[in-house]
């Protein structure tokens, strides 16, 4: 079997929100036969690793409502429509923690769960920072914490960072600054 | 602020579908407004790093329909009904590479993106492999490949893996390994 692609035959949106769509297709599989597949259109994102000169990364502090709990994550949002990641980078970062960075370099990029959903996230590394004064959206409520970035590491592991952007990034970023 | 969470006011539940549904829910922010939240339910899921004697890993390609791309990934899949993620982790790996492992360990686990969905993922790294032969889903079509574990990290930098889980977990095991 060398194509493993699935071809769409029909499209329903079923839901339009505020934050995402939701869209179920019918499809033809490789094998001949047809199925169902359901897909959450989401946004492009972005995430921040933000280390500070004292090897320190800011992570913010929020409650997700889906999962009811609130975790601690790098700053990270969605782009805007038009907008590109870098520029997005440096908004969430200024918008959540208050710094700005002078150097912004990409770490990587990645789908965020593609079984289900469209989301695609760029992964950056922000150095040189500035602190200011954070600009939050209205309805936005975080907390920066500044962590010594080999404790957020460990932290991966021992169960206290538990968000899938932050840990790829968190663990992008070693790589990167080890070499 | 001390408090961050919301409380729900209401819930809608506005598709009802094979691998997800989708709920809308009205909830109080902790300044006293309200607003609404889009909410993906999704079950639980896996993802194994598998590393072979000669320290290669084991990567599955496999075309992703809501992102229209064919991704390199590590073995996964969702947790079947009161499926626990140890039994999950063994069977994924099985069904899906053929290989049955001695060691499985639990590497870390996270919410993929906490913004909007439920789904939580937990990742293994297991060893001690044993070659086997695949029974993949009726539906599901997928191409083991066997990489040299270098090499799989250097994809993700590379962009040749673009896949969240898969670039946490082999980040995660690779930090695992080297201790």
């Amino acid at each position: 079997m060398d194509n493993l692609s699935e071809k769409t035959l029909s499209s329903t949106m079923v839901y339009e929100g505020k934050i995402l769509n939701l869209r179920v297709d019918k499809v033809l599989l490789p094998n001949g036969k047809e199925s169902g597949r359901e897909v959450v259109e989401f946004s492009g994102a972005v995430a921040v690793v933000a280390l500070t000169e004292e090897n320190n990364v800011l992570l913010v502090k929020q409650y997700r409502y889906p999962v009811s709990e609130v975790l601690l994550e790098i700053p990270a949002g969605k782009m805007d429509h038009n907008e590109d990641p870098d520029t997005c980078a440096r908004r969430e970062l200024q918008e959540e923690t208050g710094y700005t960075a002078k150097s912004l370099v990409k770490l990587c990029e990645f789908y965020t769960t593609p079984g289900f959903t469209t989301e695609l996230m760029h992964v950056f590394l922000a150095q040189g920072l500035t602190a200011g004064v954070a600009s939050p959206d209205e309805d936005e409520f975080v907390k920066v914490e500044v962590v010594p970035f080999l404790e957020a590491l460990k932290m991966i592991f021992d169960g206290k960072i538990r968000d899938g952007k932050s840990i790829a990034g968190l663990l992008a970023a070693q790589t990167a600054v080890s070499k």
